[in-house]
């Protein structure tokens, strides 16, 4: 018999207790051996759950029981979860994340902790909620050399620009609405400036190029100044805007971790993933790529993911060494944004095809003129920012304006 | 340093030692060891390949070596795949397979005896090829309890549809175009009749549900009589035609098996998965729903999924417990095709609104009146196949004769 202890009873956690408890019987066959539940770290009391008498207050408790062989950390933020994680670690206690701030914060740290303990830091729930994506990676897809990851990686801000696409509700609409919905924070500024997605990046980046990623080291850029327009006017040239979170492998060697809206072609799968749900788009040499689709959050999706390392763990005697990263203490394995390039659409006022076409030579499919004189198009020419800038300055010249661009998706 | 061995060098086996040497600094980096590529078993001999020295022609030469830890098997068929494998676990030497057919026939005997000797018998190739789907089910979603799996589980097939959907090829026009490319075989039996499907279907059903579904137990129906007219009107009222391999878990406990080409909403991820493609939806009371895509078939996506299995095993010391089923010798858990129930898209002879809603009830949708006189509309009762006989009886007696008609996927 193993027990399990549960650190936080907040929504995750108490996912992870009641998946558990109806799963049981499932679980423990999967398990090849029976699993109890020993223990829920709490401040708060919960007499009318039934697991209401496991709830203990110090985390010494959990530490000195010899049965706990794996800890669930579903507390949220930094502190106390790391000194909470690496004191389990430390035990010989596996754990089982779903706290993406601490693994893009503190990864490194605790993977080298779990190995020089011969225990795991898992953290399958931390990127895409339920979708099974880190254990793919690190063992499915564990003989490619990659080459990109692209993803909808944080469920609040798809939700949104779903809401504009579809409905042609504007930004501040979608946004009062998915917070009445419970899917944004009251302060939504992690989900809406790109913060949470660039976290998620950090974990896929660090694991397929083996070095930690820190969320300084990401160019982000949220949604919040998307316009309806151009929701509305990139949908009529056949691409979808998408908060779109991507690492690519340059021809240098360097990697280019990114999180921006982007445009996405409509027959890219990326662009058809709506509402809450997320997606990984994944190259690979072997597998050209694959596709990961599901619930990026909630109670019982993301407690399936957090049992899922946990019945693995019961599974193991050792570190999974195919899982880990280092820190390499430098940024020098990551290109900067300046050498971003990719095809833009670009919403400019009134302009002829002839002066679209001497700053940006060729354009890719339509030119749209709208209603109210603007002029809409896809360049065929991959820009980094200061093509960009040039163009605008020769426009600018002609007395054509740039109203908005954003990069085309690659993936 | 561990040893592997490769059994068959053709198109996937010949794939396996060639990523390997491609990614073999990577690949034992992630193993936590050294991994050597240690013979290759064919009849053949391939002087001029890198390689060519490691052929040898007995099983023997291989179950003879201790340094041997994992076979990879690509040789296909049932026999001799099967003696060899055995021959393998029972030396103590894990298995990694490609070979559907071997896994749909035998993987319960092949499971038992590699927990007798406590190694693994590992598939992850064997279904969707490069798509990782059997590690997710059985590890990451082990908390869920399943209720269905629908998938895209034939590029052959996949790509004669997409062919008839995008570009009006009708099918056998698009079959001699699929062989030309080279993604039928010359006799196209397996792929077309929905065999090779029927047996991917098996092993996912067998995992998700524990025990082992023989192809024999599967209603399977392939998309020889497919036609175009329906690929057509069938886009026309916004669905389109796949050949679905599925497993629904019914209310009496029951599971029900199916191959057979079904009509999907335009809105279902699924309905995007084109050309040589796959996709396999998976639902669980945990995560709700979650899709897995990515190449189907070839050789290095089908030798990155054997690959991942073999990095996995050197990680290991035992049998994984949660990738296993069981031969209950019984099919009183498989429910008769005759309970199968769905919606149904018909294509009638010219009938009137009213002779349609007496017969069906209520229509969901559109029902369009073609140039050519005949009808086509989505039922909006789900009805089994007496259901149907029945109702085409009523509507013969009206005059009215059903066309074709295909049931409508729930996924």
């Amino acid at each position: 018999m193993v027990k399990f202890a549960v650190l936080g009873c907040g929504v995750v956690g108490s996912g992870v207790v009641e998946l558990f408890e109806k799963n049981k019987a499932l679980i423990e066959k999967r398990c090849g051996q029976s699993l109890e539940m020993g223990y829920i770290l709490d401040l708060r009391d919960f007499p009318d759950r039934p697991y209401g008498n496991k709830v203990v207050k110090s985390l010494d408790v959990i530490l000195a029981d010899p049965e706990v062989k794996v800890v669930a950390e579903c507390m949220g933020g930094t502190e106390p979860a790391f000194t909470f994680v690496k004191s389990c670690l430390e035990a010989g206690k596996s754990v089982a994340t779903s706290n993406k701030e601490l693994v893009a914060a503190k990864g490194d740290i605790l993977l080298q902790t779990a190995k020089e303990h011969n225990v795991n830091f898992f953290f399958e729930a931390s990127v895409g909620g339920a979708i099974p994506i880190i254990r793919p990676l690190h063992k499915c897809l564990a003989a490619n050399d990659f080459t990109a990851i692209a993803g909808i990686l944080n469920g609040t801000t798809n939700f949104i620009l779903n809401k504009m696409i579809k409905e042609n509700m504007d930004f501040s609409t979608a946004l009062a609405l998915a917070q009445e919905k419970g899917y944004a924070e009251k302060d939504p500024t992690a989900d809406v400036e790109g913060h949470d997605a660039c976290r998620k990046i950090c974990i896929l980046s660090s694991l397929a190029f083996g070095k930690h990623v820190y969320p300084e080291s990401v160019y982000t850029k949220g949604i919040r100044e998307v316009e309806l327009k151009d929701v509305e006017l990139a949908s009529e040239l056949g691409y979808t805007i998408k908060l779109i979170a991507r690492v690519q492998r340059l021809e240098n060697g360097k990697i280019l971790p990114t999180v921006m809206p982007m445009v996405v072609e409509e027959d890219n799968l990326l662009s058809q993933v709506n509402g809450v749900y997320n997606a990984v788009m994944v190259r690979g040499d072997g597998i050209s790529k694959a596709m990961f689709y599901g619930r990026g959050a909630g109670k019982f999706p993301t407690a399936s993911a957090v049992l899922g390392d946990m019945i693995e763990e019961v599974q193991l005697d050792h570190t999974i060494p195919s899982q880990t990263w280092e820190n390499v203490n430098s940024t020098d394995f990551i290109e900067d944004f300046a050498a971003f390039t990719a095809k833009r659409y670009v919403r400019t006022t009134g302009a002829q095809a002839a002066d679209l076409t001497a700053v940006f030579g060729q354009l890719t499919g339509t030119t749209l003129n709208t209603a109210d004189g603007e002029t809409v198009f896809i360049t065929d020419t991959a820009m980094n920012a200061a093509d960009v800038s040039a163009a605008e300055e020769k426009l600018a010249a002609k007395g054509i304006k740039v109203l908005a661009q954003y990069p085309v998706l690659v993936s």
